[in-house]
């Protein structure tokens, strides 16, 4: 049988770190093109990976590429939405690295390209792929949890902005601060353990209290250079509560600096047979078993790293006709919500969606 | 210097538990008179603590005896407003059981019956007294937390509803669930360590799902009967957001009963210098001192029942002119922000005070 | 059939809150005798629960009746053996408080005067009838721990020095610190879960370091009056470890003051299959699941206090030939072992038993 | 001034990892030498680091430069004292990796030659440079924990046997198992907070039961190879305690794999004034402020990496007479209470030193 035809668009960080070598490691799909405005990057990893692709500058160019059955989006955010309305409309099937798109309209305009081309689009969601991410939908499903009907969710730092100044505080290259940055991981993973209801409104604020906070920088700075003379407009901390159309509720906070014990990341969810409590790609359940209150954890090795699981889901829809962990109304879900907290901080009152 | 002559109307369990021993011990305040509508409950008590006293069973006869300087009402809660409205039209000072009133009219009722007597009225806010309470506002009021911007409180328990199908679940005789049984205790202390800002806005829900759980009943029973063939119909888990005029967030939560891990309850604040969590009545404090992040947490022997140094409080105020800890405006801001919470679950939209 | 007919000799603070009750529960038993040697005090309880009572203030005399089947001793610790003993002699069989005896040779005169006697000897173990020690008990059991190893065990005070200068800190009285009044508890319940394998050598340090600590006095000073003027002879920490025949070590630590977080009680074994923490009445278990590292917990409800069960326990042993929970050499090896560190810390070399 | 002239002898892993950048950031030192019996390994890093510099294959041939001032070995274990005892004879300063020799008789000899040639003898401690290390260190020397009287180090592990079957796990090769591999670290840390007490007696006991267990590998193999074919003839869990001149006792345990909750490694410590918890590199203290009992925690950028700042020490000492942080004797009593834990498990008895 012949190789999947991938090609990426985008060949800096994420691509080389998360991308590029998933697809060596399985038969069924081949890179047969890389394309990059800084073509050297597009040449180094042809040659490193797959040395019979081809090297675009302009992906416009690549898409003309027939041959081609999907391409993988590896570019800034706010290119994400535009390329994979193109690679549609060329008949391509789209993987995109997250966020999904810079605003509602257009993750929507997205949406509705892969609807009318009949193609997949999937956007990375690895949170998902984690091994304590696996058991935790797993005794979702098999029922055990009852109906979940409310949580939290979060990721917390003490200190722990990105790269002050840098790309990451300032929005219009960001887009927002700790919610953009961590909240997207830990919403959409309790979205999803949740069984993806719909989001009905939205009650929020956001907070820049740091932005002059001389112990606030901190390695995490590695993710984007800080920049003494640079911006910060951005939150760095949001708070604040999701409605779902089932009636449940989820509370949220994110902050890359405030003044907590330590940094957690988590999702918590009570259901009416169980709960649980994902911290740290960790997973405890809360439970009964014959009359008995019990909690049980599994504690073997947990893999992290999601994104080589969350690529082999993508070959498996294209090759095998396998569900797809990801569906594009979610990704409009999760955008709306993001825009949402941010609309709702602004106005001081609850946004309906 | 003659004693100030207090009466106490309504003599049961927390009368006897909370209230009467107080005023023994404290020379400047004596009881002159016990009023309760069975007559033996107010002769036990005069008996055993203050044998010159008086024993009424119609509290409208009590308030004529113009020698009386204030009342103490410990009776069932819908009575509270009522009974105050009448002494302060007596011309009495007030110290009520919480909660204030059963609804934000009747509240405004007795500040208003307060306002116009030019008398005192204190409700009791026991939790304030913690020592872990005031360690945490002399933290704030010295300026350590810097200002405080947002926080969550709640009062968690995996198995404990208090009294199954008697008064406790019955929304006729108790008003609510664990939002008014727990919920009052802990959104009162981390409101009055913001510094008592205005609440604007409650968008929350509530949820009934243990009513028929076989495991869900506890020891904590012993603070009503149970009624196998009584009424559960109230909630029995609170969740949402208070937002205030200065922009700060509150998350809470409350439950009798839910699938976490163990009984907790908390207030955790964030400001711009310090962060703390208070959490079933020790402190912690996260801080930094000379640009280093440090925590901090006092570790002595922590007093958990604020009813005595309360009463000191309410003579304090009212013998020596001492600031008091409660105010009138925060009682009628508690019933706002409790009826706001039901009023939000019942819409499913958030409500604006 | 008739009922067994018991005698309680002591009758103060452990008999009425720990013991007479339970018999009055138990139709299978009756008390027919009470003693002490201040008359009223058996003169109070024979009123209250068995009316039909005989009182006597000479244990001596009491053992003349040949009627008695059995005898509950709740005196004060340095009689335990000696009345042991002459019960045996006397035909009656035993229940009695623990410590067993305050020293190896009493220990042993009153196992073998039991078994001269073929009779029953029990010393009260409540925390083996703790909840959470009967679920670790049965998972031990039923091989789901696999071999036991090695542990630790031990009882930690920040600050809670009983009746400092009262009888507790009296070594002539207490017989010693917290390795006597906490120690006792925790090593009975670790060796007991191990499966009663024989000590053999001991190696320990003993430490008073709070005597003058102004701090150091506190709340449990309710279980014995502090005295100004008393004495302070006792450790107030005992550190160290202990050997079994079978190979197994067992780390231990007691203390009433040491600068620790906070109080903790707690077992911890290491098995081969898994390993369990009980800790303050819980218990959680750290095992493997088809080639999975999984912790399961019980929630429920933990009943803490042990003598009920254990008092029916003994008149199961009695009325239905029950297995008995403790058996005399438990005893023997356990004065030893207490006995056995403050040897050790004395010499400052390990002791062999 | 001219530099301090290092060679380094042993170019492997942890030469390259944590050694050779640290005398390019010093201006007080440069290496003039490598050696290493694979030559290529010293010509790399000669190429990359210091071009200048000499290459050997025989480090007695090294040893004849008299322009070389020190020389810090990276060797593997066994060759550690041999090599230091023939620099000492040439003349030259000794910075060592540890662990210090492979037994009693051989440290007593590197030290030995350090006296006799009036040399520098220091061995690598990277655990007292980290950070919380540090605040430990100076807590303990401003007073602030009044006396050290006892304490618990360890290192367990649920699963994590470095490389099984491979030179890890054969005695031969590594001396032993978790106690060699793990302990070296925490009972130096401990030894070294208490103010470096001598050590007079061990008593312990080591296990062997996880060498056919299927989960017990783990991704700490990438210390070492694993092997099927190979040798497990090592403990995998060692516990004891030992006793020091001063009365004060220490607690041990460390575990390659045992069934315990989670990974942790930890010195506790007990003070008459306060106490602390050194924790996976943060540390807490337990103490009192004007009679209140107090904890507190330094929260921030906690530096876990200490070679850098034990190899700027050993230069202080050598270039600005400055105190070493380590000293010869310490060594040997590091070695001393190593070797007696393995002859106290074999013995089944303490062993005095």
């Amino acid at each position: 049988m012949s190789k999947l035809r991938v090609a990426i668009i985008g060949n800096g960080g994420i691509c080389r770190a998360c991308h590029v070598e998933h697809y060596v490691e399985d038969d069924r799909a081949e890179v047969v093109a890389f394309c990059d405005i800084i073509e050297e990057r597009a040449v180094e990893l042809r040659d490193k990976y797959f040395p019979e692709a081809a090297v675009y500058t302009d992906y416009k160019e690549l898409l003309k590429d027939e041959s081609i059955d999907a391409v993988d989006i590896c570019t800034p955010n706010y290119l994400h939405s535009i390329i994979a309305v193109d690679a549609f409309r060329a008949g391509k099937h789209v993987l995109c690295e997250k966020p999904d798109a810079v605003d509602v309209t257009e993750v929507l305009k997205m949406k509705n390209a892969a609807d009318e081309a009949g193609k997949v689009l999937m956007v990375i969601r690895n949170n998902r792929f984690a091994t304590a991410s696996e058991y935790a939908k797993k005794f979702v499903e098999d029922g055990r949890m009852g109906e979940i009907y409310c949580g939290r969710c979060g990721w917390q730092r003490r200190r722990g902005i990105p790269g002050k100044g840098g790309w990451f505080t300032t929005k219009a290259q960001s887009g927002g601060g700790p919610l953009i940055d961590l909240g997207v991981h830990m919403i959409d993973l309790a979205v999803w353990l949740m069984g993806n209801p719909t989001p009905v409104a939205v009650s929020a604020n956001t907070y820049t209290k740091f932005a002059d906070n001389e112990t606030s920088d901190s390695e995490n700075s590695k993710f984007g250079d800080a920049n003494n003379q640079g911006t910060f407009d951005v939150e760095d901390l949001a708070m604040g509560m999701i409605r779902f159309d089932n009636g449940a509720v989820l509370q949220i906070e994110f902050s890359w600096a405030s003044n907590i014990k330590e940094e957690n990341r988590f999702v918590e969810l009570r259901g009416t047979k169980a709960g649980l409590k994902w911290a740290d790609n960790s997973v405890e359940f809360f439970t009964e078993e014959d009359g008995q209150l019990l909690d049980i954890a599994p504690r073997g090795k947990m893999e992290t790293d999601g994104h080589k699981k969350n690529i082999r889901n993508f070959i498996d829809v294209l090759t095998e006709g396998a569900e797809p962990v990801f569906k594009p109304s979610q990704g409009v879900d999760m955008i709306k919500i993001l825009c949402a907290i941010y609309e709702s901080a602004e106005k001081g009152i609850e946004v309906l969606l």
